[in-house]
């Protein structure tokens, strides 16, 4: 059955992992009912951050709100704005701060079955 | 290793299938690169459409702006809005009309492997 519902009606959780402040996540479909991938929409509120870290799967992202630092491998920073993609593909690191004055939203994808 | 850029450096493509009209696709990395599902993003002007198919596959769906009609099985309709996920079961018709004066845009993420 079709069904859709705004994102703040999903439950928000804190994020702690990886050293992370400032930090929520909204997952919209459990991993029970999602076939083949998850959607999930982060917000990071001014000095917040998610630490460094990597896996072997990918992430495929789309900023929704605001500006963020991308911290990649040996510490190398780049500025990702609203309206861009971002692809982390397995195994590189990753992590983000919000250096700015507003709340960064986006879209975070990953494959249901992690490699 | 990671890359990132705004959506409108994507080539926009019209999208002709199923009766659809006034609609353009971007599609964020391509099939090749992608490990497991794949991101795009679409517009719909102002009265255009996505006319109703199904497939057996699902859809999950980010609306970034507007408000769009989704029609699904016997013609039901429904408003989503930005702000709003959807998510489309395999073998659901669906499709989409733009009744408003705001074009609609949205993320919709589909798997690699389309089962």
């Amino acid at each position: 059955m079709i069904k859709h519902f705004h994102f703040s009606e999903v439950e928000e959780k804190s994020v702690e992992a990886f050293g992370s402040t400032e930090t929520t996540i909204r997952v919209f479909i459990s991993e029970d009912e999602a076939p083949n991938f998850i959607m999930r929409r982060f917000e990071i509120k001014p000095l917040g951050q998610i630490g460094v870290h990597f896996h072997n799967w990918e992430h495929e992202i789309f900023i929704l709100n605001g500006e963020i630092v991308l911290i990649s491998e040996n510490g190398d920073r780049e500025k990702v704005s609203s309206g861009e993609f971002v692809f982390i593909p397995p195994n590189e690191p990753h992590g983000y701060v919000n250096e700015g004055n507003e709340t960064v939203a986006f879209i975070c994808m990953i494959p249901k079955q992690k490699k």
